[in-house]
């Protein structure tokens, strides 16, 4: 590699590109003509259970289980492998082509929204939940939200990719994005060792860091608990096993879960509170 | 490198990492003592002239030419080429050690922000500018603002590094983050394709995508301008110079700024708006 010597202008190989060459495209907009379904609901989610998915399936469960029936919602699986963030309505919705995307119908105009960090402080102004009322906490809150939109690329985009995905293990990429995830880890481990959660109470912030950070202290993310010894995070994982123990958080965990391997943890769609008991039902059934 | 078999656990090797090499840790917190300087206007800046830094002058700027004398700051150099940003007074601003953070004095508790985003939505809510009243553009607003926020880790993190600063030109991430670079500018191209703006009216959504992607396509950014084809995002590249030809936008370009090969727009601190007018005498004076 060490001869290589870029072109002078990029040119596209759709050959190269790891596990998910089939969905990274120099291009954006549509590949395909394609409705969306809409369910019942005045929320409608098109989403996955990625990390990025299920920080808004938690909030909008975490809504429900307060008392907020205007948070009930459809929730519709995009397979991102079979490319369905191409088709032309779910790029309507998220011109960005990302999961997760979502339309709210419940005013004079339909509304798009997008960015899993958008449809949080979305959501949570909409229900006055989960957003510090004091305008103090309220910035360190949005101020941590807007941390992990901005960490998580490294994380995901960059380690993830590079430990897990990436057709060749390069080192130096390896080195340098585990680097920075573990400086990322310890600045929120940091924090924890003085504060129960990231703004004072318990909020979008800690929701959208737990989809990522959270989880990868609690070894559900690219095989990478003992490569970068999240064990040593102690606050970062008594925190995450908090949050984990949260129903809300168990139940937005499922929804649009089309991977994995304990299948009765996976809800494909969601379209009512009754198709988490449904869900049980089934795997009972089996069983 | 395909030889590369990574550890079971991660160690730290300090001799590698490129040219910034020196400020990447795995580890967060401060490195030595230093206060922070605090001036005479409730609002005390600790940045850089990078694209994160200028978000958050060129608001400013944009605020103070729109009449909001509140908007009036102190904006503090903070060379992270130096290690400034892991002194303990910045770190107790911003935990993550990034520029830019920002503390408002002008409450009964000084109010610390951080994140670029972040700063610029309390800014934008603070002076109630530049985040439409509608609240249907405002969400689509900050849909744009948190796009631009998990976006440029991309950009900047991913093509900026393998491109321009690594040690070594690697393939495959250069590929990888060319071709994601590009998609970001095509997405960005079709919406402006049929938009003069991201949310109907310039807004801190353009502000903030300008900073990065109006700059790289301007050629200011990792001298990748005709790697990336940058020209072929016509409507990309019509909108950052109708942004780039805004006064306050030159202005807040130059706060902060200590580095590149014109000091005439250089102004390292800025402490009043006549700062910017000595700028220019200093200039004339040397020639």
């Amino acid at each position: 590699m060490a001869e290589y010597t870029p072109p002078k202008v990029w040119t596209w190989d759709a050959e190269s590109g790891g596990k998910f060459a089939s969905i990274n495209r120099p291009i954006a907009g549509p590949t395909h003509d394609k409705e969306l379904s809409v369910g019942k609901h005045p929320l409608q989610l098109y989403s996955l259970a990625t990390p990025n998915g299920v920080k808004v399936t938690i909030l909008l469960e975490e809504l429900l289980a307060l008392g907020h029936e205007g948070a009930e919602y459809d929730a519709w699986l995009i397979n991102i492998g079979e490319g369905e963030q191409f088709g032309s309505g779910f790029v309507a919705v998220n011109p960005n082509s990302k999961i997760p995307a979502l339309m709210d119908h419940s005013g004079d105009e339909p509304q798009r929204v997008f960015e899993s960090g958008s449809i949080m402080l979305y959501l949570a102004e909409k229900f006055g939940a989960f957003l510090p009322a004091d305008p103090g906490q309220r910035a360190e809150a949005m101020s941590w939200l807007f941390w992990q939109m901005g960490s998580a690329p490294y994380l995901g985009g960059g380690f993830g990719h590079f430990y897990a995905y990436a057709p060749e293990k390069f080192e130096y990429p390896i080195n340098r994005f585990a680097m920075e995830t573990k400086r990322q880890l310890d600045v929120l481990d940091r924090h924890l060792a003085e504060n129960d959660y990231f703004a004072g109470e318990y909020s979008i912030a800690d929701m959208a860091i737990w989809a990522w950070y959270g989880q990868l202290v609690l070894g559900r993310l690219y095989s990478a608990a003992e490569f970068l010894d999240v064990a040593s995070y102690k606050n970062v994982l008594r925190w995450a096993e908090a949050i984990d123990a949260r129903p809300a958080v168990s139940r937005g965990r499922m929804v649009n879960k089309a991977f994995g391997d304990d299948p009765s943890k996976q809800l494909l769609e969601r379209h009512d509170a009754s198709d988490f008991e449904t869900r049980t039902q089934d795997k009972i059934a089996k069983d």
